[in-house]
């Protein structure tokens, strides 16, 4: 049984997706007693190990009524379905204590432009959004919502796609108040970014949220939520939450062990291998920032803006005549310095 | 000479980098001195010819002061010396009637974390779109500023990565309403969308500006920049430009002959090359708009958002409980139709 | 019934695994049985319509027993199984009187290196191969052994990557006499080629046996089996098998609808649409033929290969010295001419 | 100069492009006359320093000349050219007592297929490389001659691509015997392996001959020759290099600094930093291969082809009949292990 497993592991979190938990009934009224069932026995397995949840989520993409999207369905109906299931769903989280509640976007993408109306499917999932923003509301859940950006799989193109996509999305629809961001190695790489660049763009923006702990394999094009056991990667994953702080999210193992590792103590090794790996990064991270060096070099770095017509730019002050003016009097600039890459690398490795 | 060359091909737009048509001096005030007199012969060359100036922008990535980037650059000087050259650009633009002026991002990005602090350089980014609105303003230049997405190249990543980071950027410092875009397709492709999504994605928030025609080569990892020839990407182009208008846009080939065709004649087959599939896509997208068959498609799938539940989801009637409601009494949703995409496919080659 | 599927298509071949006619047994006898049951209304079936076997071949993949791979498997007895189903599938194929006996690799390869020996798993790949082809003599199976070509999926690494991967395989372990190329689109996309260069780069070689006319997605990492609708790509394609011949194979669709594109008749839109592509590049590619304008372009460009010192260097006769000598006498080369690409991208463009 | 540089690192060996040593003169033998008074030095300063030369090699892509290729040019003149240009510097590098000479492809390959004739281009190739072979034996040089197998970039398609097409090339030309591989980290990753896998890939096949060490950036689609500080691929590299030899190649850094890092102790930064990594890379290797943890795993996966029909299998012995016979009596397979995949990457870092 899994909170065996996840007390055996020492982990004070886990999550859930509703449909993973409980079976679909042949009606929603059924589905919702199948959920209450468990979600009895999920309340008891909580008081009775100490562990919380960290977030749950409504599965709307599995069922073939969710071919077209849910919220961004091509049918009326379908985003009828999707939010009285997400209405349950959030139900239940407050119900759990759950932190956070987490939008994935499952089927909420085209998969080509040629029958899509992206603006109305747009226009639909932002009031979707809205409309989960005030059930909350009603019903008194406090929880963070937290959206997951992804690109490609399971459609062609995912609304979500990363983290620039999501937060325009959010400023566009005036949701950006409401959500911060759940993130993933593997979907930050997909999407043509690094897990750290990901990370640290939300986070400059106030929307870091959550991460989802899985890594992937460069050279292969799909999600293959494996267990991260790179320790440049955690890291770095640690020193941007270490700079920006994660509450109340944390760091989830949405990942699976390879085919061909099919004996439970796989499971273990796998499980045990990913929270090692972040024990380290988190050592290393903690030590970085306890020396300075790179903080240090970049403050340096970004000193001529301290004072001086750096200061008047950041200000307010200077402006294209006055910056002209400056220039054509000073004649030339002064000099550059290095960029230090092939220093700051080796510097790395010294924590590794 | 360029203009005779613009003359012969019949097109009635050019384009220009500052650096490019006048060269680099000892002091800014001597490489003013090279541009207005080059500036002045483009004016002639324009009355004796009628050939018009789509875009002016300044060359702000050749020269080593801008290795760490313009206005994104660690040093304040170089941004200082980037705002002259600009308002300088901003002026010859006005003075020369172009209809637009164009920021490519040129270094504006970074090539490693390690010695960044990327809030503080988009900080610094908007600072400086702000001071060109304003000094636009002040000399009256009422052409259309763009920006030009764009990931990877020259810098490990480019600030402006794709039209979701330009808008969500423009969106947070409040410069939406001054800037549009310029979307190229290598660019597209390099940063994993089509270019038709992201034609689509700026013009259904308003933000299409204008396009660069040039094309990549999706098995290449870097920015080919060749003349278009396939009609398939010129017909899809064409039906976006059609439906959202580019005024006052416009299609500029920013590409280049392969290093193979190095002689004259080559610039005549590769631009006339360009010219004619995207006349070719012209005329087919003009039947698909004239025959109306995806239209209708695309409208006949949505119409469940037409009236009904769908109609009060998109007035803001209906929410979390009334839709609930709407299903548990419904039982099950309306059936899902196929949405056809190898017929729209094969629907398409009847054009092509 | 798919026999009629096929003859309302009107296609004249078939083909099958051997798992997805009739359903693994027990037992290896009691899967044999099922298998003979299918075999005997297939082979009724082909009587009566007419329609002919492309290939056989044999599912190597899907039971968990082949999860480390059939003939590269670190478990004995799994090879030994697969060399029994093999054996069945090449008495069935031989019966049914099919042309072509495909391997497609299936789960050979590795997904990691950690726990893999490579080159003891190729040497029993290539026995598993040598095996086959003294079977197939034995029975006198006479059609042509086929080998696929693909890189990931379902193994990080696959061995048959790509054709030069397949070749450079069977060169080292004396079965190039005995096999030819099964080649597909968007495995050869997937592993950075064009399927043009793969086609050609078989067929150079007199290794071209069959293709999979299945297509994909260049932005998106894994096989997503599209039906072909791109007239470029289908020109291209018949360009290199009318220059090579494909007989005995034939051009499959081992392709899916998508799965928003549930409806039967979505199954016809497809195949019908990809036949018409693959029909209408037909038609192109024997215009491009018979006008010669291609032809003649690259005979010119190698004439200088033709005579004089360029037959010297084809015929053996020129040596280092020789060819030092007439360079220094020479001084320079004869000068280099455009290689006119973008001339010849319009000149294909006049064909679609 | 650079060989006080290579002292003070303390590196044993350097190598040499032709061209980047001396410049090219108006003619062939002012070019050869300019090489010799290079090489003079070069000489006296190996002598004088005890630095060796890992290997020579050609420049036979930066002149306009080569803008077609070298050995695949359509110009036969160009050809004789290139062929007098190796045939200098393979009597250089003899003179220098090089141990090694490399081809890089450079310009070999094509931009498009449509103007191509990649048979006979490829024929000319194999010639060229006859020649080469030929008169280094005329002359007694006794150094390794190697190949670098590189994808993309300068051409679009590259005849050395990866290890299979280069050793499918060598098979099939009779080359296998005169040549060995040169593999490079970025080039390993443009083809879609990872370096361990094309080391792993040579080496099994007796062709592992040398190692450029210069890394990339998997998220960019280019060769950024970047200094390698990753302890995972220095691990990896030095686990290949200590389990098949290199001798008489070498671990060469064909590697550059980032533009930003223009001043010269950036290039001790970037050298120490590379080397310093290879450094504990081979201390890691060599504990792992000491404990034997992994090799004893390996060993073990795959003792059922130790004995029984295993062994039968290897030995030729069991044949599609009597595996079949082994296979109907024993009813069903062993069951298989896992591949313990996450056990053993945690076990790696537990070097690390």
């Amino acid at each position: 049984m899994a909170f065996e497993f996840i007390e055996k592991l020492g982990a004070p979190f886990y999550a859930f997706h509703d449909r993973d938990v409980a079976p679909e009934g042949r009606t929603l009224a059924e589905t919702n007693k199948n959920f209450d069932a468990v979600v009895k026995v999920l309340k008891e397995e909580q008081q009775r190990t100490g562990i919380k949840l960290l977030w749950g989520t409504a599965n709307l993409f599995s069922h073939p009524r969710y071919m077209h999207g849910a919220a961004t369905t091509c049918n009326a109906d379908v985003f009828a379905f999707a939010a009285a299931q997400v209405k349950k769903c959030l139900e239940v989280t407050k119900e759990l204590g759950g932190e956070n509640y987490v939008f994935w976007g499952g089927r909420e993408g085209y998969q080509n432009l040629w029958n899509t109306n992206m603006k109305r499917e747009l226009d639909h999932l932002a009031r979707f959004f809205h409309l989960a923003v005030d059930y909350a509301k009603e019903i008194g859940f406090t929880g963070q919502f937290l959206i997951e950006p992804k690109p490609k799989e399971p459609t062609k193109h995912q609304y979500d796609s990363d983290a620039a996509a999501c937060l325009n999305f959010l400023r566009a629809y005036d949701l950006l108040p409401y959500f911060k961001l759940n993130i993933e190695t593997n979907h930050a790489t997909l999407a043509g970014h690094e897990m750290m660049h990901e990370l640290e763009y939300a986070g400059m923006q106030g929307a870091l949220g959550s991460i989802d702990a899985n890594t992937g394999d460069l050279l292969l094009g799909w999600d293959t939520d494996q267990f991260p056991t790179n320790i440049y990667l955690t890291t770095q994953i640690m020193l941007v939450l270490l700079k920006y702080g994660l509450a109340p999210g944390g760091v989830n193992f949405d990942a699976k062990v390879r085919r061909e590792s099919f004996e439970p103590i796989d499971l273990f090794h796998a499980h045990i291998g990913g929270m090692d790996a972040f024990a380290r990064g988190l050592k290393i991270a903690a030590a970085i920032r306890a020396d300075g060096e790179f903080d240090t070099f970049v403050k340096e770095r970004y000193s001529s803006f301290d004072s001086g017509i750096g200061a008047e730019i950041e200000s307010g002050k200077a402006n294209f005549k006055t910056l002209e003016a400056y220039i054509l009097q000073k004649g030339e600039v002064a000099a550059n310095k290095s960029g230090r890459q092939e220093m700051l690398e080796n510097l790395l490795n010294r924590y590794i």
